[in-house]
């Protein structure tokens, strides 16, 4: 039961220009190399993928605006300019209608004063605390966790495994993958002298007067509170404030496997890749991209429509629309710089060594003289 | 049904020393700038936050000692000189009762041979296998798993989505946060001849005579071993040990998505950051510190009282009460002075350059002459 | 009930040389400082830990070939050319029979439409939905969730808390540990216009031209497919394709939190250690090894063979066969190098510095003359 379209009004859709044939009826969107028939769309945006379009069985393309090609050899060519725009327009039309739970499973468990808003799907083994608050047309999908007092906005829609925690606020139409957890405790420990990493962090060292010998926890009483149409991949962990909440705003992305400590608050539409370490404290602004793996350290602060390079280490704050990347994470131009010399350092020393000869004999001419 | 304090009663709680009005009702503790009413009290421990002290509705506030502050424009004002430590003694009056399941759901699973103290409470949906133990007064949240033949200590905190391997024990006053799986099998294969890797770290190159072809599995006869008062954060992971078991030392505190490899043994007291990686057999001692997304090499030791700085690689052992960091890591000192000159390695390379200029004049006048 | 077996047994089937008594009776392998009684058999195949022999009470040891030792002190001593190999086979034989579900729990719920093979064993409160196929032998332990038309091959173990996605395969014999996440939706959005990122990226810089003020989402339209024999860590996360589906070929083993985003492609027998970062369509050859921490930027290529040092952060492709390490990754060879060099920059400043004075005094000379 798949879903068909024909060119033309793929073409329209996706805001692209055809060329050829507007009648041909597509169910199908393929990688060029993995087209089975001739109902597939080839998607060749990527110009090194238009030779595959030689002798494909396909009778229609998408090419972007820079490709070469003679459009001819296919029936119909829709032509972007703005090619992976077009792929989210596409994969959206094709997206299989995705198979949610359907009303609440006999076996999920609501607890006595959970309010379940109209036509939210609930399904099996999930279970809803008591005071926890799920938003209309909302889905809970098998083996979820809702704690007390916790709220989910309209048109959630929450994976197999994900844990909310109490008083947990999600907004509108977020999406939350397999698995991840918000609202676990802050990771927050005061030792009641001195301890070591406060002294190595003040001194640079740990001396015989500092002692982790006790760990008194901190409590969090802070929530997580979560804007709408905010997107949050498998695996990951944002934790509760310790007075304030933590806070993630409107429309942004987190990818798989990203931490973020307490008191963290991070911008609208930021882009959160794989893997980042977001820790304690620190507040990022809107618009800010972080790439995979990056760690900020606590309470430093990143302004708006920053780009952080993947696997930097942020240890100072970032001022608005700049690129910094590497550890400690410096301005990309100087990373990049750095980087150059770094890469041709022995051809330096060589250089030095050189230069002591040349010394040397200099000054037993200049002796000698 | 909040929990309310006279602000003497809170003085002395904290160890605080109390200028003005000892009798107000305390029923919250705020950020300054998050003040609702006269029964808040404000936290201006930080100084950057006094003065937001300005013009605010709290009644009471609570300052450091180090605090330029005219404390008569607050009714009561609570003098700290360690505001950490009175952070976390407020956190923990101020805490809300959790809420954790009550008694054994009616879902809740306990396989014939498990054994259940006195006053524990399991959730909807939690398994308890065959063999597990489980101490008095403890909580298992609801979709817990527990092994079979696992201890669980008294007292204990387990949240929803957490998996404890067979064997695995588990001390007392142990907290486990959201989806932590402690005791998965050991990652440890072998091949029948030399392999790629092991001829990359004998020799630094893989030769046409070692091959992957095949990946022998040791299994992992070992457990995993968790001392008393230990708290471990979300997503994080604990993999048993080979012949002897993984190991975790009273106290240690362990926050979000931690992994922690086969024969690990970290000893008491340690605070171990969020994205932390601690390869198999690696050896930490006591009170160690182990910054954000830190990574330790398989078999390194780490001494007491080491503090290794977050994002760190370290490869080889560091000594008691050392202050590590870098990739490779090296002392704090070499660290600083390298990431000091690093960041000039331009300059002298421009010096560089100038002095090859310099030389060249220098030779051809001493030819000349 | 422990298994049994005779010195004799124990070295024939691990390819070992007996020099002492065959007839002993073994019942247990243990670490030699954990010997408990004369029926343990000590492991001493490291050289390190063959003084622990001394005095102890085992009977019988196993040893390398290379270490210098009186074999006569022990009753039974079984010789081994390649110690980790005879680990693999030994703890293969003494691991205990893992205790599975057996059967189908009565609170299974297997939609209509799902297959489930003969000696399916599913475990309590685990969730198989409509159209998913369970191949025969599996075991899928309590609080599973496979998703619609998702496939499992023969004789697999999907252990508590796995979420396997809709339409992911999975092949046969395949050991896939707790909390792990298959076939998450893909991180990827667009923006319409240029955005941050792509401006950073393309021209090193954030310009006001640039806004992330909008991200469309990329629907994820392919899957995951898993070869045989492949065995995935704890709380590790892949996500499923854009419109080609994501792979790992068979043999393939993955550590602890690894991540691995959307398109990728992974080889055969591959070893992917804890928490590494693989970025969206990366290619990884066969037989590749990924040390801890690890991250591949989106794109790269790693040849067949390669080894990736562990904390890499690999930028660009890698040739096969190729040991590469740092960040930004370059071949062994040029990362000792750099960090030979790099570990001696303050020396060479000195000498910079020294050179500046000699210089100077020079042309002074040469004036003067």
């Amino acid at each position: 039961m798949s879903k068909t379209f024909t060119t033309s009004a793929l073409a329209e859709a996706i805001d692209g220009r055809l060329i050829g044939d507007g009648s041909l009826v597509i169910d199908r969107v393929a990688h060029p190399a993995d087209v089975r028939g001739a109902r597939d769309l080839a998607l060749a945006m990527d110009v090194t993928l238009v030779p595959l379009l030689e002798g494909t069985k396909a009778h229609a393309a998408v090419v972007s605006d820079d490709a070469k090609f003679e459009h001819g050899k296919i029936a119909a060519c829709i032509v972007v300019s703005r090619p992976r725009l077009a792929m989210a327009k596409l994969t959206n039309l094709f997206a299989e209608e995705a198979r949610h739970p359907e009303g609440i499973h006999p076996t999920a468990l609501i607890e006595k004063g959970a309010v379940i808003g109209a036509n939210v799907s609930i399904g099996a083994y999930a279970y809803v605390s008591a005071g926890a608050k799920i938003g209309p047309g909302s889905t809970l999908y098998p083996q979820t966790y809702i704690g007390p007092d916790a709220v989910i906005g309209a048109g959630a829609l929450i994976y197999p495994g994900v844990r909310i925690g109490s008083h947990v606020e999600i907004g509108a139409r977020c999406i939350i993958h397999f698995n991840t957890s918000i609202g676990a405790d802050g990771f927050s420990f005061v030792t009641p002298q001195i301890g070591s990493a406060e002294s190595a962090k003040a001194t640079g060292s740990v001396t015989e007067f500092t002692t982790n010998s006790e760990l008194v926890r901190i409590a969090s009483l802070g929530s997580v509170i979560i804007g709408d149409d905010v997107e949050i991949g498998a695996n990951s962990t944002i934790d509760r404030g310790t007075v304030a909440s933590t806070r993630i705003g409107n429309g942004t992305k987190v990818d798989n496997q990203v931490q973020i400590g307490h008191n963290v608050v991070v911008g609208d539409n930021c882009l959160i890749c794989g893997r980042v370490g977001i820790a304690g404290s620190a507040v990022v602004g809107d618009r800010v991209v972080l790439g995979g793996a990056a760690a900020l350290a606590d309470h430093v602060k990143i302004g708006d429509d920053a780009v952080v390079m993947g696997m930097s280490g942020v240890a100072g704050n970032v001022l608005p629309r700049t690129v910094v990347g590497g550890y400690p994470a410096s301005t990309r131009e100087k990373l990049v710089e750095n980087h150059f010399y770094f890469g041709r350092i022995k051809h330096y020393v060589k250089k030095i060594e050189d230069f002591a000869k040349r010394l040397d004999t200099l000054e037993q001419n200049s002796k000698s003289d």
